[in-house]
């Protein structure tokens, strides 16, 4: 194994402490993985965090600042943050306005955020929850009951950080958490296994001739395993089942993104962009805002995923609102 | 090999037409592969181009936009853009008020971009360069006579393009260019190779557990082949070498930047980050900015540059000026 690391199990302290030093915007909570705005709580605003398993950098710490999450919670690489760690979080932010979890459908993100919600309700905050479940590939998985949550919920993020820092009550910034959820699917695909720190090796194998699509983001058994294809044949692939889950009509409008999976280049990312944006063409439909870059990562695995969002007036709003975090910046 | 691209002989093309069709604030110019502002030439501006060989980015397109460049010249992977594009495209942004190129310090970079100069210089345009050489590595190298222009060449876009944004000259331009040049340093490293789309295996063989150290950004050979060392020992050594270069003393303000160099993840781009601010605050030396991400990249190669930037009032207001460019947004 070959990684910028000193020791496997300082990987997250350290990442994070290099992530605060560099972020001054960010504050660490003291003994935790949790990342928050340094101005945290903000009075009069809802709060929004997040968290799960590191190792999907910029995912979710990234996003932490004005205009999206409140905190963010990191298990280790690859494990959910603990309840505990989750409740300090959710009131390190809450101002008493609420506070919304925005949670990646994995059965222990799932129950640790629920536990960690009973905690902080029994301390005075309110708190309420969305789950994302954008992965189109399969239903059910070695982690989940029902799809898996991935790069849609970067879309999450940025509407209902965008919707509570106008002003919106809790209630009003969950329910477009969820709208964004009910119109948002993403497939994945991986031309090479991921390694994470305390395995050194690869996490599952694949032939030097074969890629897997459905691929999860850690590396979770996806749907086919299937010889190499060219760009456009996996873009092709990937975009068509989230076509068909959403019932994409002509005419209507949508966000895409195209996410990189941590080791895959950019300009290959673009060429995958190229090809949906010829497909949703081709199906008249118009895209509003185009995405590419490495969002929700699998470590230094070589792949993408295809995302698209459906998008109305109320979100195009949310979308385009200023944002300021280490991973995304929308100027006013 | 694999990779997410159709042809290796499309890669290029394909990523701009990908690349424009994600971001419609740029245009590429008919015929070639050169990209600028949608909006060239800004009246009564200083435009600021760059360009190189592809296959490292963002860089260089990806800072084309208001605040940054007006222009970038795509090569073919790892081969300097022709003459005749550079020409084209310093006519394309030249709003009468010259064009300053930013070249790093590379034979057939230097060269094309001259010849471009006396062409667009014919054609009725004022144009003069700055060559970015930055790597304190090594002197002479594969395909340079001097040092190699690397990742510190983000920096001089920033300030140039600020500038220039100001309303600055011509003249005024190009000396903010040279401030920054004379006061950045930057050494990088290798875990692995690259892979070029054209030749389809690693440009070079690094053992399982070697490194290479000093290494330039299409895999030129560094400064020293090393067994694989801790994430804190190698920020040691590349980190050390710039500041001694730099002759960096006691209370003076820099801007850092850990550039990753394509195939590997953030996290371990932020351990890297720990480690620098640390040497730095042991020194006195205080950061006024850390850059942390994939600025400048080597296709999928693995590894990270370290790079430094001793800053004064000028510098600081033009980093912080506004940008807005797909791959770096500052916001007012």
């Amino acid at each position: 194994m070959k990684k910028l690391i000193n020791e496997p199990s300082t990987v997250v302290d350290e990442m994070l402490d290099g992530m605060v030093t560099a972020h001054p915007e960010l504050r660490r909570l003291d003994g935790t993985n949790v990342v928050v705005r340094a101005d945290a709580p903000v009075a009069g605003k809802v709060a929004v965090v997040s968290g799960g398993g590191s190792g999907h950098e910029p995912t979710h710490g990234g996003y932490v600042g004005e205009g999206m999450l409140d905190g963010a919670a990191a298990g280790e690489v690859f494990t959910s943050p603990t309840a505990d760690q989750i409740s300090e979080m959710i009131q390190a932010v809450d101002s008493g306005e609420g506070v919304l979890c925005v949670v990646k459908n994995y059965e222990g993100d799932v129950m640790n955020f629920d536990t960690a919600a009973e905690m902080a309700d029994m301390e005075g905050a309110t708190v309420d929850s969305v789950v994302v479940n954008d992965d189109v590939a399969v239903e059910d998985s070695l982690y989940t009951s029902g799809r898996r949550g991935v790069a849609g919920t970067i879309f999450v993020h940025k509407c209902a950080g965008a919707k509570a820092a106008e002003g919106a009550s809790l209630e009003g910034v969950k329910a477009v958490a969820q709208k964004v959820i009910d119109n948002v699917g993403t497939m994945g695909m991986a031309l090479t296994s991921c390694v994470t720190p305390e395995k050194g090796e690869p996490t599952f194998d694949l032939g030097d001739d074969e890629i897997e699509l459905g691929i999860g983001i850690h590396g979770e058994p996806g749907t086919e395993r299937t010889d190499l294809m060219s760009a456009d044949e996996i873009t092709e692939h990937l975009a068509e089942q989230v076509f068909d889950d959403l019932d994409l009509q002509e005419g209507e409008e949508v966000v895409t993104m195209v996410n990189g999976m941590g080791g895959t280049p950019l300009s290959e990312l673009y060429i995958v962009n190229r090809k949906l944006q010829s497909m949703l063409d081709d199906r008249g439909v118009e895209t509003w805002d185009a995405w590419v870059g490495d969002y929700m990562t699998s470590l230094d695995m070589m792949g993408c995923s295809v995302t698209v969002l459906r998008v109305d007036e109320e979100l195009k709003d949310l979308l385009s609102a200023p944002a300021s975090t280490p991973a995304l910046t929308v100027a006013e």
